[in-house]
């Protein structure tokens, strides 16, 4: 059994990795921790668990940690978690990173968007936790940048497109709708339920934190710098992410090979399915999945991806990252 | 046209007064009032009134508020309410306050639930503002205080009942479902959407300060001592009551009967419309109509009201209140 | 591996049964059936199942079945399950029947409220399938009458009082808002989404199938004659049920000896968890487990339960009592 | 007083127009009509109307009509109106037509898209309502064709932009989230509210309706042809379209460039107001305004607005023809 340690275990992912972990036979947790306000039973910490989790989550001990699990999910947040990852990895833990700390490849736009990077050494290794795509690279790594959810569901809709450079890199548009859950725990008046129920807006206008993060991967996969203009809102609705991609194609190109190079390039993914017409964010809501489908609309190719922003956009994604990395089936947990 | 100040109008009740009184045809908002730090313009504060109200909100000038108003719609918090009730009669106004300080004629069953009463002179002057039930007590008067929205809709359902003495009055039972608007404005965790939203929970268990109005307003009507067992709910959705009124008819009574008694008891309300069936909630959604049925099943009689807690129960209630005061249509502005 | 029938696979308890076998270690689908015009690839029936399930659902074959399964979960509906249960009976298969046809005892109270009993020598054999409350009748059985949503949530509200006698049994009032998946898959003007959307009402006002369930079962736990008065509620969220049951004490009780009662008699039931305040639908929704809590309210006694009426009021308590048919870990697949 | 008859009253635009018209000053209502078996007093077929209209839906009398009202909202589908506005014509009323039989000055395109056009003489005559931008033409008009609620946001958001000529007009894109209220009063599968509810997708793909209706309004606007990729969804609320139109400027263009140029063009239309951030469809629910907002990202224009698809999209601007019509203030029973 993989003994599984969740650091900053008192929010929403931490809550879908307790979920999932509690029904996967490969793994178990062993050591939950939180700001020392935020810790207690995890049945009063997350009702929902009463009778099915008898853990307490308890104050960071970093002596302590290193003796109680294999694996660290590390769920602080950005700017915070490279401060604890190096240690972490010290103590010889695997650590699977969901903050931004490790994601940009080049400090220098991490530094552009957040701060100073302050643990360059552990950036350079750091593989980015995106399986469909860069399996081969999460394979043996020592710590995985767990994705953001937008550029997880943006790219999975546009990969095969861009993998085989089909479409003009300088004008994709991702216009991404996510449920409120993105918001994380924080109570707040945007997100204060009689203002966002019956609610949708834009936000993150002009910039986007997800941005550099999504050109990056995306520019991975096509082999050449790529531009997004990734525009994302909120909708009145719990989880999930719809993301509506937009793009120029650089050749004339039929449905029919559409869905047959989306059909080829997923087909060995189970986490990845191809719809058969629009996508639905109900379908995927509690689950790994991403459902897919593309059309050629007036001669520009419309992608559309669903996948529940907690889920494949967070906990879910990094325990298919951790059953990668301790060599077990990769959907173990999460079906 | 009467000059109207509304006293505390950066939350919702403010906000829905402010709408109502943009139609009223009689009646114009001169001057509103806030907290400094929830001043502004009126299109800034409520961005649904861009466009459609030039309004500043402003701190509140006790010496000026006098000049500016004939009367004032006091949205203050229950124990703030009777530190400004005072000077605003004194200056001439009239009020209708919005908080409990002025709804409970015994001052000691409000310091049970509240704190010491610091103004028991108005007190004793004061009209419960539920005109279907005393409206000629509000005629005439200078300070109305406007009933809780939960007292509205319970004794609304029940008060025809109540006055032919047709129910026992020791054993009935209000089972009532809110929507979160009822919170307020302040973010707070329970009401964070991804945790309010999907969900259904009960509040307020053993005593809410609702139950004491409750129980005095059903005995005025009954004449009688009358002991209320209340149970509040808050639901995912925005506006609106729905109570469910249980009790022991002190004889037989058919169904026709129960429905002629409340036809005839309410035939001359306008804001008061039997149903045929169970009403619904969002029948009534910025209304201030109030929707009632009533049926004998196995021998007890449950009774059934809706009504928008922001506006039957708030502000439109406030402002068929004022048009009462000012001898206008008791519907201006309402329908 | 057991081998799981679903007859009826085509709704929204078809579907959660299929979510739960789907990760259940001990249990496998073998045939799944429904109306031909509801047939075809449970992946194209249900979306959110692309990529987990490759079955078929099909027209069903009594011919066949006896071969292709141990047990069968009947999801048919009232008054069409007893036409098919016979013959599955006959064949050598353990049947768990979700309809209302073998729930009531006494076959002259199911004719009052549905049609002629056509299958009376089974109704007799039947066990009443809530585990908490019947457990020692299910083992062995050959027939299981998977209980009613609302009676699961209604009767452990109040089984302990009912148990020991605390409650007066001719004056219980059981008020339950259920979400708006209890209504079946088929559209209609009601549920309709802008219809239903932030709403709430009142249905089946008089008289209500689930009423005499509800008395039967809580009669059998009480030991005597059970009068209930239940109104059903419907409000615009998707999944769960919220009872709050009032009832009146033979003796005074106080809080501290409620809550060791309910805390004794449920300490050994996994599935039903006692809260320390009101319990929330969020908090079950998905899962198999009941929250309950009760208080003394002015000498009442007011107690909740929460419920997901398509789990533990229908497939999720299915599968627990498959669990115990079959000597599994009653728990198996449920946590 | 004018005298309002609405033809196919029983829906939601008919609804919206009837609440509308019960608080306009200068209008009232003479005459609704449905088809037979939707007819009956507009309290029962919208008990939200009880005790506040106490007509009669009636089938329609077409010998009748003319001498009841001076105006009629003629709310049937597409390809039906057209059956019936010829003869309304006739009989000397003016018409505001909700369907898109009116709407493509081009019959040819109506006809790829509906079918054939049996009232092409009129089509000729019949103003494009859509008063921000064609005010003159719907002053003296007989017949007004009212705009689709896509369209109608879809063009605001963009019309500054185009009259100008500052963005590309070969790479339009307007991604629309709507709610469910658009599809209407007829229950469905896909609008069941288990289904609806906390969902969102993407619908239409490919061709949809409102795309040669917004090129031909956007065309008009920009004197030139405009080629728009529409792509449409529904989300879980009721009403309210917020579109993201994304473009390409023909120029460099600075923020404060756009936000003057959108303030000037819209600053004398009191139905269009531009916010300073992202517009939240919550603002706008049970409205006639259009909230508005652009920026300029990266080098491309998004440009985003909010309507209420029932109210600016449909009955509300229905009544802001009708007043400009009739001579009176716009705004009139629209504020």
């Amino acid at each position: 059994m993989i003994r599984v340690a969740i650091i900053g275990a008192s929010g929403y992912t931490g809550a879908e990795a307790i979920r999932i972990i509690l029904r996967h036979s490969g793994a178990k947790l062993t050591y939950l921790t939180a700001l020392p306000e935020e810790c207690g039973a995890v049945a009063d910490v997350f009702p929902q668990f009463k009778g099915r989790c008898g853990l307490e989550i308890e104050p960071l001990d970093m002596e302590e940690i290193g003796g109680l699990a294999d694996v660290v999910l590390c769920c602080l947040p950005h700017k915070v978690s490279m401060g604890f990852v190096p240690k972490l990895l010290e103590v010889g833990l695997k650590v699977i990173d969901f903050s931004a700390d490790y994601r940009l490849k080049d400090a220098s736009v991490y530094e552009t968007f957040y701060q100073e990077h302050t643990d360059k050494a552990n950036l350079a290794i750091a593989a980015y936790g995106l399986p469909e795509l860069f399996r081969e690279q999460i394979v043996g790594a020592d710590l995985v940048a767990n994705p953001g959810c937008f550029p997880t569901g943006a790219v999975l809709a546009i990969a095969p497109l861009l993998k085989e450079g089909l479409i003009r890199t300088d004008s994709i548009i991702v216009n991404a709708v996510t449920g409120s859950s993105g918001a994380g725990k924080n109570p707040s008046e945007k997100f204060h339920f009689p203002n966002m129920n019956e609610n949708l807006f834009a936000y993150g206008i002009g910039v986007h934190r997800h941005m550099p993060e999504m050109e990056q991967v995306a520019g991975e996969v096509a082999g050449s710098n790529v531009q997004i203009l990734f525009q994302p809102h909120v909708g009145s609705f719990d989880r999930g992410i719809l993301s509506t991609v937009y793009s120029q194609p650089t050749q004339d190109i039929s449905n029919e090979r559409l869905l047959k190079l989306y059909n080829d390039f997923y087909k060995a993914e189970q986490f990845v399915q191809m719809r058969t017409g629009a996508p639905a964010v109900k379908d995927i809501v509690g689950t790994n999945y991403c459902h897919v489908f593309v059309a050629n609309v007036k001669g520009r190719i419309v992608a559309f991806s669903a996948i529940d922003n907690i889920t494949k956009g967070a906990s879910g994604q990094a325990i298919q990252n951790m059953n990668i990395l301790f060599g077990l089936d990769e959907a173990e947990g999460l079906t």
